[in-house]
């Protein structure tokens, strides 16, 4: 089973995380760029291989597909250097994965959303005050954690560094400033150093 | 590693999930209530074993610990009925439950914390209303992916099921009506006949 393409967005971090792993890993596949603001079209192209009609989505040759970020970090990662085969340690590296998709990229990504894709901050204002609120909290359980460790499971760079990194580093675009946040910002450079690193945006 | 304790509450559906597992494993363990309204209360005591304090947190015999309902399902899961060992299929399981924390839980669990446990709905009419349509969403999901499936995945009962039951069969306590989704409702039913089924609250 070869992952061959890819619904993706530049602007999603969640595609991101998997654009990131597989640059680790020195897997291309085709990138198909879904538009994230057109929810209606993109039930059309993805809703038979995800129901929540999601972006990433990634396609096999085997004609199966995966959906949901952080499931596909997992099943990429098996078997290399960028997650653990303990299942004690492994269960670590979910359980950073769920704090992020719930408290981490539903607050800082949907700030994101407002404040930087759809430009609808104003509109947003008090919704936009408890987004914030929440992501604060997430950022200083990141920082809190981060005191006594270099990466966030196990003290080896992994995929729960992977998803975490996605939204925590475009947060400023969420109107969160870093700047209370030194162990993340060195954390942030850790991640950066990696073999195999990319940027999330393609360079020119 | 054996579990022995568990930090719990019995409104929270994030620890019922555990709760349920284990009693189909038929694994019991002494259980700990804890406040979920007060937080400082609750970062004093679980801080050591989870930075972002929140509940459930098992305790094993060896003084070590796991946070987060979902990695601590998957965990206990292994080897068992309720997961598959196949790679592909642990990642679509897992790919339903990332999809829980971010989707459903975050929506469902948000909206019923508001109405039911803190009784302040009128103040947070506006985002109810947000989280509503969010909620809706992932619940239109829901149905539509069971329209030709009994179970979320491989067509057998597994942790996926047990972690989108907890919050979607006390929805309505969150204000969402389950009317609109027969099949939903049916796969509701069907959780609740398996073998060592137990709700949410302890029986009087």
């Amino acid at each position: 089973m070869k992952p061959i393409r890819m619904y993706d967005s530049q602007i999603s971090g969640n595609c991101y995380k998997v654009r990131l792993l597989m640059s680790h890993l020195g897997i291309s596949v085709e990138r198909i760029e879904v538009s994230v603001a057109a929810r209606e079209k993109r039930r059309e192209l993805l809703g038979h291989m995800n129901p929540a009609a999601k972006i990433p989505v990634l396609e096999f040759d085997d004609d199966s597909f995966m959906a949901e970020s952080n499931a596909i970090l997992w099943f990429l990662a098996q078997n290399t250097i960028y997650l653990t085969d303990d299942p004690f340690q492994q269960a670590r590296v979910l359980g950073w994965m769920f704090f992020e998709q719930n408290n981490l990229e539903a607050n800082i990504a949907t700030a994101r959303w407002w404040l930087t894709v759809k430009n609808v901050g104003d509109d947003y204002r008090d919704h936009l005050a408890l987004r914030h609120e929440a992501g604060h909290q997430a950022l200083t359980t990141l920082e809190g954690h981060l005191a006594d460790r270099e990466f966030l499971v196990d003290n080896r760079y992994s995929i729960a560094d992977i998803s975490l990194y996605a939204y925590t580093h475009v947060a400023p675009e969420g109107g969160f400033s870093l700047a209370d946040y030194p162990l993340v910002r060195t954390w942030i450079d850790r991640v950066q150093q990696q073999p195999g690193y990319v940027p999330m945006f393609d360079e020119a």
